[in-house]
């Protein structure tokens, strides 16, 4: 008889978790998915199944009695960790911080006329939760690493999840961040309370607080210290800033180091551009937060384009000095200009403990990947 | 016989050290004064006499045989050190770190419309040196400060300079960034090699790197660990920032924190406002730093007002991230846009670790005391 016909490959994304219809789709396979403006602001701590999804890959199906955490490379001895020994031989700490995608606010760099590779985030791949888990740190030290192993200067993660070629989503941090205990980084196995969510990791993820949401990697299989970086290309080739100079032309990607730690942001999630505003005040709710553990002091609104400036009354979690990993949410009532009728513009600027704040607009900070978009957030509303 | 006549008061400036007339006065007494912007980007390193000065107060007369370093507060023992209890019974650390006044390019703030009140600095108060001394953190901890003691939750420091009714200059830091490891908070005696200058806080300072130069106080006498912040006029009612919103009369000293960490900025050095250059490149040299340890990526330059960038070329010590203490120096040169004639507007912007820019003005963020101008950098110059 002739060859049996080839196994039709089975559909990669066929063990996907069910999510919400309110998340906005970015793209389907790999689920991207940002959290509407107006359920942001809702509280504090968001919602497991309204947390914004960034996933590069399927999400893996892993059994939590068989999964094990392997930690292998320079300065340790290899190890492998059940569930069950990460929650029973180490303390548990829980952190409340946000995760933000490099790419957050990406659209804007598009409408300021130079178009960018990517999804088109608008503000809403950011999201905060409570992290409950096991720090990094111990565990490393654990597993046999001393304070300033000469040997080791990253700590790479390989997630369980992969592509047809079987290439793993990777990323790496640096170990001064891991082994930190004021640093934070935590192996999490719960959400807000709950067993992490398939979409955010399950069984287990890292976290690393102040630091672009890529390097959190979700279902996390191995840890490897090592001298070097991560060598995935979403390390070496992926999320990295540029200047307004560099474009896909020229671009040398071992000239610029990967993004850990992010700027300053902040966004006005209501009112929506276009809504139609009564002619005596408007008020505005939003987000603001910034990376390295920088607390948000200050959000500061404009109702007339950034000329004269309001303050924000800010709503935070109490977060210590240089600990600052949630965001703060934020809320203003402002005058409309007097006899004002048409468009007008909005505008928030944060300022963190450094006193960095917000450039203006995002023509001098475009850069090739389109991440890291900063600049003032604005909406032009309508006053009737 | 009469009263004797009163004793004439002896001027409290009377033992000032000599000082070098290159450096750029802006008061004399006390002296205040910032380094030409030629000098500045000679070398990494400022030389000792050519650093900028920030006195607050007459410089002290201290005997070195005879002072002692005073601890006390909660959480410790009270402890009296001399000079050579610390130079022999601690582990001596160096650290490369720039120092800035909050108060540095505050010229600008006045340019820009709307005059602040304080010292009129140009971009020259700032500098960098090789600190060499002890540990803050293991004074601290030799004085039996455990970590995470919750009576402590800040570092006051005092220094021997008074004024005429004995108030003395005062300032803290949080307990955090005293005993952090990674803090890298030093009690120097050495700078540059060389014994610390009377200008610069002869015998003992305190040099807490990433932070505002107003809380790296010199010739400290005594430091109090507090649940409280120093109540000194200079932590509570003069360094802070506000919003553009508040002026003079509606300020509440007490609604914004203490500045601690200072934002990324850069300065053109060379070629000076209104120096004449050639029509077919000019040649930019500047400097770039950010607070909290954030060292300096990138240092975009533009020859025609901010449209077009070109990267400058960086010239730094090596330092890990998150403490890159130390400012970069930078040079770039650039095409005169073909055909120009008459002004031309030079800009820089620095990119630190964590992606924190420059905002492109400094009206936005005007702020009473005129503190933390950080906004593009902007020199006219004359194409022939
Ligand atoms: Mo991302
Ligand atoms: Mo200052």
């Amino acid at each position: 008889g002739g060859a049996a016909a080839a196994p039709k490959p089975a559909d990669p994304y066929a063990h996907e978790p069910e999510r919400l219809p309110a998340l906005i789709v970015r793209s389907q396979k790999p689920m991207n998915s940002e959290t509407p403006m107006e359920l942001l602001t809702a509280a504090l701590v968001t919602p497991n199944d309204l947390f914004y999804v960034r996933n590069h890959l399927p999400v893996p199906v892993v059994n939590p009695d068989t999964y094990r955490l392997k930690i292998e490379g320079e300065g340790v001895r290899a190890v492998e960790l059940s569930l069950e020994d990460l929650k029973t031989k180490f303390k548990r700490h829980s952190i409340t911080a946000t995760l933000q995608c490099t790419g957050n606010r990406r659209q804007e760099y598009n409408t300021s006329g130079r178009p960018v590779k990517g999804l088109e985030w608008d503000g809403g791949s950011i999201s905060t939760a409570v992290w409950t888990g096991v720090r990094l740190r111990d565990v490393l030290r654990a597993a046999g690493l001393e304070e300033d192993e000469p040997l080791v200067q990253h700590i790479q993660f390989e997630g369980l999840d992969t592509d047809m070629a079987e290439t793993v989503y990777g990323a790496s941090i640096e170990v001064d961040k891991a082994m930190d205990p004021a640093g934070d980084v935590l192996l999490a196995f719960e959400m807000n309370g709950q067993a992490l969510p398939r979409d955010h990791g399950y069984p287990l993820r890292v976290v690393v607080p102040g630091v672009a949401g890529c390097r959190s990697v979700k279902w996390v299989g191995k840890i490897i210290a090592s001298a070097e970086e991560s060598t995935s290309f979403w390390q070496q080739k992926d999320y990295k800033s540029f200047g307004p100079n560099v474009d896909w032309d020229n671009v040398d990607w071992s000239s610029a180091p990967a993004i850990q730690a992010m700027p300053v942001t902040s966004q006005i999630c209501e009112p929506a551009a276009g809504t139609q505003v009564d002619d005596d005040e408007v008020t505005l709710k939003g987000y603001a937060w910034s990376g390295s553990g920088q607390g948000i002091i200050r959000v500061d609104v404009s109702a007339d384009g950034g000329k004269t400036w309001h303050q924000a009354e800010l709503k935070k979690v109490p977060q210590k000095r240089g600990r600052g990993w949630a965001w703060a949410l934020w809320e203003a009532t402002l005058p409309v200009p007097k006899g004002h009728k048409g468009p007008l513009e909005l505008v928030c600027k944060a300022t963190d403990e450094s006193y960095n704040t917000q450039p203006e607009s995002a023509a001098p900070i475009w850069n090739l990947r389109g991440v890291n978009c900063n600049s003032w957030h604005r909406v032009l509303v309508d006053v009737q």
